[in-house]
């Protein structure tokens, strides 16, 4: 069997360590890499070339990159600015294109995205390494059973204290820092949403139709910026746009409502706080349970601690249910990447390369579907609220799509 | 010393329980009750002379009540809609006034009350109990040393199962019943608003400026009716105009957000989910969890249902911030509701009418802020989460009102 050509441009933090997961993906060869910096290339050649035995291509340049006829597929973990760009470039390119996360600059280059996809026909997947996360998979089977009744309402959030990483973008070059400084939107809503929206079927006989965006002040990264805890003095006292909790609110033409959470610049432990509520049940990710009608009904606890405390974890109970990858997970499988869901999503795209798939498990209307809140809650928290339209980007075909979940392995 | 005479009003499920607790509280005797229902007056009245050794004047008319003399002070507990009705009536009437809580059914009434209270100078105060709850007053208390840093944002949900007892409201003659079947709103804000609003100072330095609020489908009840549990047959696939999930996110002058949650006819445990968010730590009351940079901040768990392990009932090691009423909480103060709190919030409204208080600890301006929002928010959610405009009901006096917090007793 011939393995997937991949080439990966990108090679940060993201980038370079989803290198280490495509490489242990056996249907997968890293044929050529790319980044602008050389130091990171050539990094990642010396870990290739260790691991294959085999050197890949390395450029600087995007351009001479994608062009390069030796691969079939492509990985960007490029900036966010640089991720529909260079995902519309590639397809033009006819390479397979994979494209990590994060938030669309414009809804506009989201309409460029699914243009270019329905032209050039070349299949795109969105690296949504959380549409593969074991909570949340087994709350898909779930409510894919009935188990959890009709879904209503949906919660998640991207609660994670990336202070330090922020005001580290000048050292690190990361490309965070500016966003924070310049903007304030949703700008990473696709790792709670990407979940939420499989569930709901949105593309998919439901639609997103509306959200409503409010941030609060931004405090908690100056703040820290005049602490010890800060890696670049240059930066203290520093000013950023960027409110420390966004908060938005979208609501689903089927009726449902779906609330996210940006939570990135106050002290807190990681949670996406994935919650989905129906009719006969309710999964909580945050504490990892599951309160089932059927099953735990009846008298409540008055002390909520006291509650937690009692379903905290219990969705272990409900682990005959999850897809086979994550009940026959491997130790090994398990250090390639958040705990399992990177090797998963990487194993994912490469069998559907290889199994010549046209649309792909989370294709290119959930990418602009997904991404296209960032711009849209930009808009509607300049505007304190105001209910701002999502549009759709099927352009009606969502009303005959049929739900798909992302797929056994 | 002379014992406060108090009237109580509203002898249904909360009424007659906080009979029970005002019973116990040293200073106060109940010289009469009023219910429209005879059968409640004369449970009401048996208890009271059971426990007290002497019978309370009796009545079905809510105007003979609050004109009776003998009297000084009332407690409201009768229906939402009868609240701020009834509790402008008893400021007329020159009785002290305690209002039980429950959202507004409009903004003027708002304005009613607190023209009636600037009028009549009769003191008045929202008995919140949650703003005596033991995790919100740790919080606070923590927030007044600036443990926590710059607050930013804070989230409180009302997360009850009711389906039972709202479908139950024909039988147990509950008012809920025909707002759920009738409105869409966020119909319940209080206890969980109440608290955060006085960590925040509104009214005293700060106030609300405006609200978004967005519901879900309505399916939770309807499903629920059709089950075994339903208590009320004829009301077998009754429709609701009541959103299952109601969400609502405020914005204050200065520049913090809060998030509300009403969630009520959904499968689930109890929470207020009550979380404040500053630049130096976080204070989460689902997990009863306290985390702040300067113990916890490190290397974070990936799994939140481990993190979640890991602090719940945290907050147990800040017991020594805790008010002296919350250390020294006896058993039988526990057992006096809702693990102690209605006890002090009790005793304290006593307290205050003995020491001739003009300005309750949580005032007019408190409830008529605080209520609004049910009114605000069906307002809202009409037009698809368009943001409205919260009016001061302190007519600028916040700006120069100073912080004041639940006192000592």
């Amino acid at each position: 069997m011939e393995k997937v050509k991949l080439g990966v441009v990108g090679l940060g933090g993201r980038g370079f360590g989803m290198v280490g997961t495509f490489l242990n993906v056996e249907d997968c060869e890293i044929v050529a890499v790319c980044d602008k910096y050389p130091d990171r290339v050539e990094r990642a050649e010396k870990l290739i070339t260790e691991k294959s035995g085999k050197a890949p291509k390395t450029f600087t340049s995007f351009e001479e990159f994608i062009n390069y006829e030796g691969m079939e597929a492509v990985y960007i973990a490029t900036s966010w600015e640089e991720h529909l760009v260079q995902a519309i470039e590639s397809m033009k390119a006819g390479k397979i294109t994979a494209v990590e996360v994060g938030g669309a600059q414009s809804v506009k280059e989201c309409f460029d995205l699914v243009k270019t996809y329905e032209k050039t026909k070349t299949p795109i997947m969105l690296m949504e390494n959380c549409c593969y996360d074991k909570f949340e998979l087994l709350t898909t089977a779930l409510v894919r059973k009935g188990m959890l009744g009709e879904i209503v309402n949906c919660h998640g959030a991207y609660g994670h204290d990336l202070r330090a990483e922020v005001l580290g973008g000048n050292v690190n070059r990361h490309y965070r820092l500016n966003h924070y400084i310049n903007e304030n939107c949703e700008n990473y809503p696709t790792h709670e949403l990407g979940p939420i929206a499989k569930i709901l079927d949105i593309n998919r006989g439901n639609r997103m139709v509306s959200l409503v965006s409010v941030a609060s002040k931004s405090r908690g990264m100056q703040a820290f910026s005049k602490t010890d805890k800060n890696p670049d003095k240059n930066l203290t006292n520093q000013e950023f746009k960027q409110g420390d909790i966004v908060e938005t609110i979208i609501t689903c033409e089927n009726g449902e409502t779906i609330s996210l959470k940006l939570d990135t610049s106050l002290p807190r432990y990681y949670s996406r706080e994935f919650t989905v509520n129906g009719t006969l049940g309710r999964a909580n990710g945050e504490a990892n349970l599951i309160y089932l009608d059927s099953v735990d009904y009846g008298p409540e606890l008055w002390h909520s601690g006291e509650a937690i405390a009692k379903y905290n974890n219990n969705a272990e109970d409900y682990n005959e249910y999850l897809p086979s990858f994550w009940k026959d997970i491997t130790e090994e499988e398990k250090k390639l990447g958040h705990g399992g869901m990177d090797y998963f999503l990487c194993k994912n795209f490469i069998k559907a390369v290889k199994d010549g798939v046209k649309e792909m498990p989370i294709d290119v209307y959930d990418a602009a579907a997904w991404m296209c809140i960032t711009a849209l809650s930009a808009k509607s928290i300049k505007k304190n609220g105001k209910p701002v339209k999502i549009p759709d980007f099927t352009k009606g075909k969502y009303k005959t799509r049929k739900s798909e979940d992302v797929v056994e392995l």
